[in-house]
């Protein structure tokens, strides 16, 4: 399991994890949300509720993973691509944000 | 909360609910393989996994939200829109789905 | 090559084009500022651009495009779909709903 | 207006631009087609076609737009921002990239 690239320097700073803001918070506070609204998509179905509500409950936390996923990118680009350029190792990085753009036009 | 028009259909069936597949069924199953992959994420990334990696699994979340919208709203025309045309009671159907091609365009 | 259900009412209509408005009027204003851009894009990698820039204009087109589907849709259940349901014939409407929808979830 | 980094390089090449591909060779491709579906979808509405083929032939079009920027940004990932790296400048790239994500989030 590849690690992040922060990881080591998380490691060296002490356990008070309440005190330092872990560097994908808004990312994972918009996972929650949308986890949470996800849960209501799959109950309001199990409770026949209006369709159309369900969709747009649905589409709601669709809106969420995207802010989420380019949350993650962008924090990705500022700390794990950041360093990768500082050790002169670049390659792999570009390799696998060409590899992610052409996720993100099948997924988005 | 508004119902959905396949209610009172259910309500006059037996309990054997194993017996009978909800309408959405599809969507259901879609919705729940999607939470999995979103508590996955979740966990990702407070174990300091590798960003690429999770912006990859919550890619393919959202795809899996994208099929399961199509399927409540495909159901939705199947079942409710199809009720209320044969009631002669179509506008507010109509007004619904181009409402919610606007959340389609904003949110896809 | 099939014609919208429009057409007829359109023919009985005189000539006098400028005095009313097509049906799919804001979505041909929206397809020809799109296509202004689109074009723009073209000349603008034609002499060496910067892509970031390029990428922006382009992104600016699809965003218009999905704005244009969602008003020929919209017009579409206005127009076809109500002219359907009055003539009681609305299994092929829903249908071709259905797939548009299955084509609007892989385009978008 | 900002140029591309890659210009320089090309005006040393001799003129005969047919003997070297655009470095957006195959963005300018699938751009050329989109804009001639864009086209017949124009001619389609003032044409009176019918909506749903319309709609289908919008949505390839948009298909075509989102595999272009794809390439754009992915060749712009292997010269422009490998030329600023080299070049020991890579603050304003990462920024740009920031912010491309997030019109791609707002557009697909």
């Amino acid at each position: 399991m590849k690690k992040c690239c922060d990881t080591a320097k998380n490691d060296v700073t002490d356990n008070k994890v309440s005190e330092h803001l872990h560097k994908h918070e808004a990312a994972l506070r918009l996972l929650k949300t949308a986890r949470g609204q996800m849960n209501a998509v799959i109950k309001m179905i199990e409770n026949d509720r209006y369709c159309v509500d369900i969709s747009t409950q649905l589409l709601a936390a669709v809106s969420l993973l995207k802010k989420a996923n380019t949350s993650i990118i962008n924090k990705h680009m500022e700390t794990c691509v950041r360093a990768a350029i500082e050790d002169g190792n670049v390659d792999e990085k570009l390799e696998e944000l060409k590899q992610i753009m052409i996720y993100i036009e099948k997924a988005l």
